[in-house]
C-alpha cells in the first residue's frame, strides 16, 4: 500500500480520495468471494471470505483482529481501543450475500465484479459489502493518517442474509466486550445520490414455510384427477386467503399491536419521503396494490406486508408430466411495522391457517426465521453526528425516513447491549438489492466513505462531552464464539 | 435364443411358457434405457432405445423394420404382411418414459430396473415398456412357431409422454401404408391380477402452462413489500377460483359440452368399477374431494378434472430469501371426458382467466399438450376377440371399464385411419405409473404375453369371416418421417 504524495498527507479525507481506485479495486475482490449464507454448498467459500476480510482489516491497521467461528458462518471482529477518555463506537456490516439467482438475467457474473459507467455490479455490491467497506475504508484513512479519534469495535457477520441465526447468542454471551456508546449500521437505502437519509425506523421479518401434504406418493393426473384434492391446488387456496379483496393481510388479529402513527409524522413523510410514482418506478410497476387508505411509501414502513418470496410444488421442467404431486410449499414473508411482534404474529398465522386447512390435506408451517421491528431515538448524539456528517460527505442535509427492510441486530444491541444504533444508509434506490444486477454507484460510495471519515470524528466530538461507559473489549480469556 | 426343449414345440404359449425368464431379463434391458422424453438431455437415450427396440424386432423375426426420425423422438415401425387374405392389426405403444423425478423417493434407481418380490421396479416397467413389449414377446411366440396368423403392423413411438406432438402428422402422411382392420393398444390398467378389463373410454387431455409476470425484475420484499401485488400470490388467488366450494370447475361453460350417460351406465359403472373406498386406498389418501354428485370413479372417468401439475416461482432453495420475485407459473392440465374437446376448453379457460386478471400482473397462457377423449365401440369383432383372449390368458371374463387417462392416439386412428382400437390394458392398480417406485407385477406380465397371443389368433378367426380392407403397408418410395 503505497501511497502517492499528496498536498495535505495527514488529511484522512485526502488521503480518500488520493486512494479511490485501490479502494474500488479491493472492494471488487471482496465481492468476488461468493460468499451465499443460505448455500450450503457455498460454507467454505463464506470462510474464505471471513478470512479475506479479516486480513484486509490487519492490513489497514487494526490492531486486533478474531474470526469466532459459530456452528454457521463465522463472526470477523476487529477493534482499536487507544482512546481511554475518547467514546466507543461499533461499527456492524456483513460480508454475507444474497444467493444470486436467477444466473440468466445478470448482465455480469454476479461474482465477476465489473464497472459499468459509474456503477459496480455485482452480488453484495451494496449489500452489505459496499457500504461495511465504506466504513473500512474510514478506518484505514483515519488510521493511516491522524490515527482514530476515538475507540472502534467493528462486527462483522456472515449470516445477515438467513436471518443472523447465532449473532444474538454471541453478542449475549460477549456483552460486555462489545458494549459501546453507540452503534451504526450501514446496510440500507438513502434516497438519491443527493439526498442522503438517516433511517428512524425498521420493520421486523418472519419468514414461514408453509407445506401442505397430499397423497403418500405423487399420482398420475389422469388416473386420480377429480377425486382428490391436489396439495398444490390447497396450498394455492390457502395462499389466497391470506389477503382480503381490499390488499389488507386477513389474518385475524394480525394489525391490532401495528402502532399508529399521528397526523403530524404521517404529514413529514408524505412532505420528505418518496412519491408513489416514485416508487412504482422504482418498482418497475405500471398500477400499486396493497392497503387502502396509505400511501404508498406508509405501506412498505409501517404497515405490515405479507409476500410470497418463493412456492414449489410438482412438475417443473420442460414440457408437461401429468401428476398429482404430494407435496407443494410456499416460503411466506411477513415484514413486521412498529408495535409487532414475531412470536404474536407467528401464533395468529398458525391459529388462522388452522382454521382453514381443508380434512383433505395435511399442512405444517416451520419458521425460517424472525427478527422485531426497531425504531431509533432521534435524539441520540450519534444520529447528530451523522447527520453532520453527511453534510460534509454529501453536502446535503439528511432526510429522516422509515424503512420497510429488516435488521434484526439493531434490536439486539437495543436489548442486549443497551446501545442505541444509528442506521446511515449508502446504496441508492435503484441498486437492485437482492435482485440481479445488484450494484453499487460509485460516486456514491466514495461520498459513502468521505461520510464515514467524517462521523468518527464528529461522534468522537460530540460525545467527548458526555460521561463514559465502561469499555471492555475482548480478552482471549473472556471471549466465547 | 436358444430353446429349451418341450413337449409342444410349436404352440406359442407353451414357447411362451418356456421363455419366461429371458423375456424378463429382455424387459429389464428395455426399461434401462432412461427415454424420458420430456427432457431434451435425455435425447440421445431415447433415440438408443428406439435403436435396441428396432433391432430386437428384427432378432424376433419381424421381416420389415424401420425407424423413422421425426423433429422430436424417433418412431419406431415394423410390420409382417404375408397373409393376404387375412386381417391386419396394428399395434401401437410407446417406449418413452415419465421423467423419474423426485429420485428420492425411488427404492431403485429408476432405470437400473430389480425384481422385488413378483415385481419389476423401475422408469416404464408399466407405462408402457412392459405393456409393449408383452405384444412383442407374443408376436414372437407365434413368428417362432407357427407363424402369425394374420398380418401386423407395429407403431411404437418416442413421444407419447410429451403429448405425441408429431405422430398425428406422420399418420396423416402415411395413412395408406397404416391402415388396419383395428388397433390394439395396451397403455392402461386392468382392475386386479386376476380380474382383466377392457376400457370403453378415455378422457383427453389439455395441459396449460399459466404465467404471472409482477416486476420487471426480482425485487427486494422488504423494500418494496406492501404495495407491490406479488406475482406468485396472484398465481395463487387465480388457481383459487379455478374451482368452486363444491369441488367443480369454476370455468364458466365448462360442463356444457360433457356428455350425459344415462342411469342403466352409471349403474353398471357403479356394479362393475371400482369402489370409492378402493379408490381412496389406490390414491393412499383419506378424504375424498371433488365434484358432488358423483362417485369417484365417475369424477376421474366420465367428469372433468383440472389439477395443478407443477408450480414454480421465486426462491426455492434452503433458508429463506427476501423477494418478491418478477414472475410464476403453472402447469394446469384438463382432463376432458366423452363429449368435450380441447379447442372450446382451451378457449372457456383463456376467457375466464381474462375476466379474472388483476390490472396489476400480466398473465401468459401457452398450450403445452392437448388430446380429445375417445370412446369405444364395444360391439366391434376386436373388442369381442380381446374379450376371448383374456378369458385364456387370464381365466376371466374382462370387465367394461371407463379410464380417466388419456391416449389421444386413438382418436387420430379413428378419426384419420378411420380404424377402431381395442383398449387392452395389463398395468395392476398399484404400479405406480408416473410416479416413484413403478412396478410391473411379473406374474400379469406373464398372463399378459398369453392374452396378446390368444389375441392375435381369436382376431384372425373372427376377422376372417369378414371382407377385407385395403392394405398398403410401407414402401419405401411413399413412406414419411
Amino acid at each position: 500500500m503505497t501511497e502517492p504524495f499528496a498536498s495535505n498527507p495527514r488529511d484522512p479525507a485526502a488521503y480518500a480520495d488520493r486512494n479511490r481506485d485501490r479502494f474500488v479495486e479491493e472492494l471488487k475482490a471482496f465481492v468476488r468471494h461468493p460468499s451465499v449464507s443460505a448455500e450450503p454448498r457455498r460454507k467454505a467459500n463464506v470462510a474464505h471470505c471471513a478470512q479475506w476480510l479479516s486480513a484486509h482489516l490487519r492490513d489497514i491497521g487494526m490492531p486486533r483482529v478474531r474470526v469466532f467461528p459459530t456452528p454457521g458462518h463465522p463472526i470477523v471482529y476487529a477493534d482499536c481501543l487507544r482512546r481511554p477518555g475518547a467514546p466507543t463506537l461499533l461499527i456492524y456490516g456483513h460480508y454475507d450475500v444474497q444467493p444470486p439467482d436467477p444466473l440468466s438475467e445478470w448482465r455480469v457474473s454476479p461474482f465477476a465484479p465489473a464497472v459499468v459507467g459509474e456503477r459496480l455490479f455485482g452480488r453484495g455490491a451494496s449489500d452489505d459489502k459496499g457500504q461495511l467497506f465504506a466504513h473500512v475504508k474510514a478506518l484505514e484513512a483515519h488510521l493511516r493518517t491522524t490515527g482514530l479519534p476515538l475507540n472502534v469495535k467493528c462486527l462483522f457477520e456472515g449470516e445477515e442474509e438467513v436471518g443472523s441465526p447465532h449473532l444474538r447468542g454471541f453478542v449475549e454471551r460477549n456483552a460486555d466486550a462489545l458494549v459501546a456508546d453507540a452503534a451504526v449500521v450501514s446496510d440500507m437505502k438513502i434516497l438519491g445520490p443527493d439526498q442522503p437519509s438517516i433511517a428512524i425506523s425498521l420493520r421486523g421479518s418472519l419468514v414461514l414455510e408453509l407445506t401442505v401434504l397430499g397423497p403418500r406418493t405423487d399420482l398420475h393426473s389422469g388416473n386420480f384427477g377429480g377425486f382428490v384434492h391436489n396439495p398444490l391446488q390447497v396450498l394455492c387456496e390457502m395462499i389466497a386467503r391470506l389477503h382480503d379483496r381490499h390488499g389488507r393481510i386477513a389474518v385475524p388479529g394480525i394489525y391490532d399491536s401495528v402502532k399508529s402513527f399521528d397526523a403530524a409524522e404521517r404529514l413529514r413523510m408524505r412532505r420528505t419521503g418518496p412519491s408513489d410514482r416514485q416508487l412504482l418506478a422504482d418498482a418497475g410497476i405500471v398500477a400499486p396494490w396493497g392497503e387502502q387508505g396509505f400511501s404508498l411509501y406508509e405501506r412498505y414502513t409501517i404497515r405490515p406486508a405479507l409476500t410470497i418470496n418463493g412456492i414449489t410444488g410438482g412438475y417443473q421442467g420442460p414440457g408437461a408430466k401429468a401428476v398429482i404431486p404430494a407435496r407443494g410449499s410456499a416460503k411466506i414473508g411477513i415484514r413486521l411495522p412498529p408495535g409487532q411482534e414475531p412470536d404474536d404474529v407467528e401464533r395468529l398465522f398458525r391459529r388462522y391457517i388452522l382454521r382453514i386447512s381443508p380434512p383433505s390435506a395435511r399442512v405444517r408451517i416451520r419458521r425460517l426465521m424472525a427478527g422485531p421491528p426497531s425504531e431509533v431515538d432521534v435524539a441520540h448524539p450519534a444520529v447528530r453526528a451523522a447527520a453532520a456528517a453527511y453534510v460534509r460527505g454529501f453536502g446535503a442535509r439528511p432526510v429522516l425516513t422509515r424503512l420497510g427492510g429488516s435488521i434484526p441486530i439493531v434490536e439486539t444491541f437495543n436489548r442486549i447491549l443497551r446501545v442505541p444504533t444509528v442506521l446511515m444508509g449508502f446504496a441508492l434506490p435503484d441498486a437492485a438489492v437482492h435482485a440481479p444486477n445488484e450494484n453499487l454507484h460509485l460516486p456514491t460510495f466514495h461520498k459513502a466513505i468521505a461520510t464515514c471519515i467524517a462521523f468518527l470524528a464528529e461522534f468522537a466530538a460530540i460525545e467527548r462531552r458526555r460521561p463514559r461507559s465502561r469499555n471492555g473489549g475482548f480478552s482471549p480469556s473472556r471471549s466465547r464464539a
